[in-house]
């Protein structure tokens, strides 16, 4: 018997004590992951987040108003839980891996941290590719690795996240070259930059775009114009939709990997790759609604942030978790004695 | 020595380790609890639900989907824990009170509600006041009360929902009253009227707002156009004000009860009648954005809600409750030993 999971997850929801559809984008959640997970009972705990951090060599450049440095003091406060995303990450309940996947200084005397740098850094995308061939291979498995350890611990849903001062730059710089867009439509003021300084970065990036060779694979842009996060991301991604891992998608970077990975799963013929993906929220950050646009999502949330971190999805987590228990727990007009629409 | 909560509040997150506001509104929301609070230590825990339950003698003219009886039905799944806001308020770890204001038949079996019954259903508003004089009054100290209740168990934030077949109608009215709006820009769906029937309730509704006496106090439109519930969250909001107590308005109806008490606590002149409250969300309901606008209230979800029961409320919740987190828990650059921008 074929039974059509999706219909009877519909069938499901329409039968709660509630107006049909009166919970809106929580229903159509709560179906995504029916479908998903294969269950009319799905779970969304436990969650974990991943926060993948490495630095970039354009950050030498002053495209960001924090000094590269921050990169490897961050990871020093994810180990001491002090950063936002610690908080929220306590306040849902999930645990949370910090991975050094290209910190450009040493982070072997951080206890609390997962270890797995492929390089110091990637290089300056303005001036040559980030990475080798061999650096991207071990950067996209930092990413599946970290998602494998996640399925061992039986996580339903993946939060990720990233760090790395200079990333919302090579973010952008992908962006261009995936969707064909100049870098003044997708630049915008990561830690903050305007004016002058934002110029010059919108220039380094569109530097960065035009020595790309034409015509580039999307593993060869991802290779030239990425950051080792990033990679891991775009990694972490693919991992969980072969194995059907609910993702929530934080803000401008997140997004660029999930540009990546979307275009990647789409060539190797996979016929629902955005499946497993939930978009948490539409970040401040200019190039942010192109890249939503163009992988026709729409997000949970519109709060003005531009922290990332995965903050952004860690504050829509919530809203997952909760679809789910909607899905699980409530009950029926049937189960309940309540009257039904006349 | 005065010392100025705004300021300093401004002055604590904009020393935590991530760029200057970026984590945008909850930044907001965080100091809007420390100036409520009078504290840098804002708490968003415990939290509780309160679903106050009433009839409307509207109902029988035919203008929802559902039979009246379904208000009855529901309170007893609200005891039994079923409905939509039960499994929500389970998943924030909130208490719930489900608050008997006026249904029309005999709730005194159900075990697990507040009995605080007005009357048995009010007045069909079509046809002439809702209620009496000492009936509003009733209705305004049972939402009065809950909140005092939710004061003595330390509750520091209130999420206001209601259930009441007939009363997005009833809210419509109280809104066209007082935003001097025809019914036709403000009555909507409800739990799903279209075509005909939605131009019935459209009539009943304009019919309603024609014939009351001009000129109206804001006591006197509640008491004609409103319910029981409507009336009794009117009282839960004023003496959540005069507690300085947290509101997390839901959709429509809440919104309508915002908008009638926001106007008593400015005509009794409150400097800042609004500074409890906290929007959570945009419903899918016509008439909600012109309620909200007129409060000139950006609510915090658009997640195409129109359930009630304070669903939407319950989540935007865990936003209240992760402000406060970063507010209280999260490290400064100085702590962490992070650099700042340059």
């Amino acid at each position: 018997v074929v039974v059509d999971i999706r219909a009877a997850a519909l069938a499901k929801i329409a039968a709660k004590t509630k107006p049909i559809g009166s919970l809106g984008r929580i229903e159509d959640l709560a179906v995504q992951l029916c479908v998903l997970q294969n269950t009319l009972n799905p779970a969304a705990e436990p969650a974990r987040v991943l926060v993948f951090a490495a630095d970039h060599g354009l950050a030498a450049a002053g495209v960001s108003l924090y000094p590269a440095s921050v990169t490897a003091q961050m990871m020093q406060n994810f180990a001491a839980g002090g950063a936002a995303i610690n908080v929220l990450a306590r306040g849902i309940g999930a645990s949370l891996e910090a991975i050094d996947v290209g910190v450009a200084s040493d982070l072997q005397h951080i206890s609390g941290i997962v270890h797995a740098k492929v390089a110091r850094g990637s290089g300056n995308i303005a001036l040559g590719a980030a990475m080798s061939q061999t650096e991207l291979a071990q950067a996209l498995e930092v990413g599946r690795a970290a998602c494998k350890r996640a399925r061992a611990a039986q996580v339903n849903v993946l939060i990720l996240g990233e760090m790395g001062i200079g990333n919302t730059s090579s973010s952008a710089a992908l962006l261009c070259a995936l969707l064909a867009k100049p870098a003044h439509e997708i630049v915008g003021a990561g830690t903050g930059v305007s004016g002058e300084q934002l110029a010059h970065k919108t220039a380094l990036v569109q530097q960065a775009v035009d020595r790309l060779p034409q015509p580039a694979s999307t593993l060869e842009i991802l290779r030239e114009l990425g950051g080792f996060e990033i990679a891991a991301l775009v990694g972490a991604i693919l991992q969980a939709h072969a194995e059907n891992i609910c993702v929530l998608v934080d803000g401008f970077i997140v997004s660029a990997a999930a540009c990546v990975a979307l275009r990647l799963l789409a060539e190797s013929g996979a016929q629902t790759p955005a499946r497993h993906l939930v978009f948490a929220h539409q970040s401040a950050e200019r190039g942010h609604a192109a890249a939503l646009a163009a992988m026709q999502a729409r997000p949970l949330l519109e709060l003005d942030l531009r922290l990332g971190e995965g903050s952004g999805a860690a504050l829509a987590y919530p809203l997952v978790r909760s679809a789910a228990a909607i899905m699980c727990d409530m009950a029926s007009f049937e189960s309940a004695g309540v009257d039904q629409a006349q």
